[in-house]
């Protein structure tokens, strides 16, 4: 499932508005009910970022492959609801009752869900958070970044990647200076923590200049990545590959500018293309 | 950081033996001690799958971008700590010390872990939960999968992907039978969440076939794939791209034979090799 964006590009020197298609990142909140002795109970399991679509399939497959449930008989019935999300028509909420729930130990459950996190932070509550943490949006720069640093600054960030050219399996993220100097990278087989480290130590070495930098990242952009970034007043966020549908959402509602697919000659701006300076 | 392992690479027709670097991906521990009221409280915050090294930052940074502190100065000291985890010298335990608890709102924080799962499931908890539901290991098939079949079957994947031709930016995995026939594909903006609308799927229309099936996924392997692979008794995985080094220890304990890093005419075999049929 995809969505059309107006989005700028940059190619022969030139930039073009046009309309691109944007893979959707969605959150869906996984709910189950099942019978605590007498009573039925509702737990909220999950609020996974997916691709709108099949959205029955994969919620049985995360039943499953959790091993919630070991057969997939024990569901009983699965309904789609909640309202339409944002500009989508779409519901973001599945309800699936199960009619032996004997082996199902919630505690268990959410005592692995607990465990597991700190990856794919989303859902609705981070995204409250965010809004009432930003109410008053920070006042990015005017400044502009010119073209030849958003082009460089991917080879920069790879050329200063100890491990990638060792393993060919792991991600970067890096932070620079608006006139294109690399001030840290840091390399993670999980994106979010490539960019949870750079922020670390950036924060312990008081690296972070608000108005005068911005970060670069190896692979797509998602909604963790761009929220991440928001939090730390970076005002432009630059990736390697495509950004998806809620990260573009969410740089435009803070005046981010969002740039993807950089690559010798050309890129993509999502948002707030004002900044960058072609000529 | 990476670590050796023993690959068999198949390139220009021979299958060679060789070490290569494969980049770390380990379960690290993030705890808070924080003060409320008078006493002294410990919680374990996350789980997360990271590469080793760098661990105070990304616990630092973890705390900051989930605005669980908003101020780095809260830190009174962290202390790594925990056994040494498989085969590499390094804490994976991480105790982080707060002289400022005001405004921790620790049952908010639960709340949001809770809510923010499905991606990434990771750790100890999960490894532990997979042995035991895996002693009676599986009877992996001995018949051989032609190196053919291996090297089509990413080439396969790609022209039936209905939106990567459209956006770029999405994942997919697919379930082949051993033969090299696609049975069902799906898309998804997570690696985790395009598997398990697959195993979704194929549960509900009774299309898994343990013995006679393979899995290939879009992108990088990792532990989490692996796992979910593994729950349904799929024997062989491929990926386009590297695995990281927990997925391989996985697939080996389990006799699972892991390939990555397929091309035109080459691809890398992490483990249990001799189910590849090279002539």
């Amino acid at each position: 499932m995809n969505s059309k964006y107006k989005i700028s590009k940059y190619k022969n020197d030139k930039l073009n508005n046009v309309e691109d298609y944007i893979s959707i990142e969605e959150p869906l909140e996984i709910n189950l009910k099942y019978k605590e002795g007498k009573d039925w109970k509702k737990e909220n399991l999950s609020i996974t970022m997916r691709t709108p679509g099949d959205d029955e399939n994969l919620s049985i497959g995360f039943l499953y492959n959790e091993q919630i449930i070991t057969d997939i008989n024990w569901i009983e019935k699965i309904e789609s609801y909640g309202e339409n999300n944002g500009q989508y028509d779409f519901k973001n909420k599945i309800l699936i009752t199960l009619n032996n729930s004997d082996n199902v130990n919630i505690a268990q459950v959410k005592r692995n869900f607990l465990m597991n996190s700190s990856c794919g932070v989303c859902g609705k509550t981070s995204l409250d958070a965010l809004e009432t943490l930003k109410q008053d949006k920070p006042k990015y720069p005017t400044n502009k970044i010119n073209k030849n640093i958003i082009i460089k600054s991917p080879e920069i960030l790879r050329e200063n990647q100890t491990q990638f050219s060792i393993t060919g399996g792991i991600h970067a993220s890096g932070l620079f200076s608006n006139d294109g100097n690399l001030i840290a990278v840091k390399e993670d087989v999980g994106r979010h923590n490539a960019l949870d480290k750079l922020i670390g130590e950036t924060l312990q070495k008081k690296l972070l200049k608000e108005n005068d930098q911005f970060i670069t990242c190896s692979g797509r952009l998602n909604f963790e990545l761009v929220q991440k970034a928001l939090i730390n007043n970076i005002g432009l966020m630059i990736g390697v590959g495509a950004p998806t549908s809620l990260a573009i959402d969410l740089a435009n509602r803070f005046d981010m500018t969002l740039v993807g697919f950089v690559k010798q000659d050309s890129f993509n701006i999502y948002s707030n293309s004002q900044r960058v300076e072609i000529n």
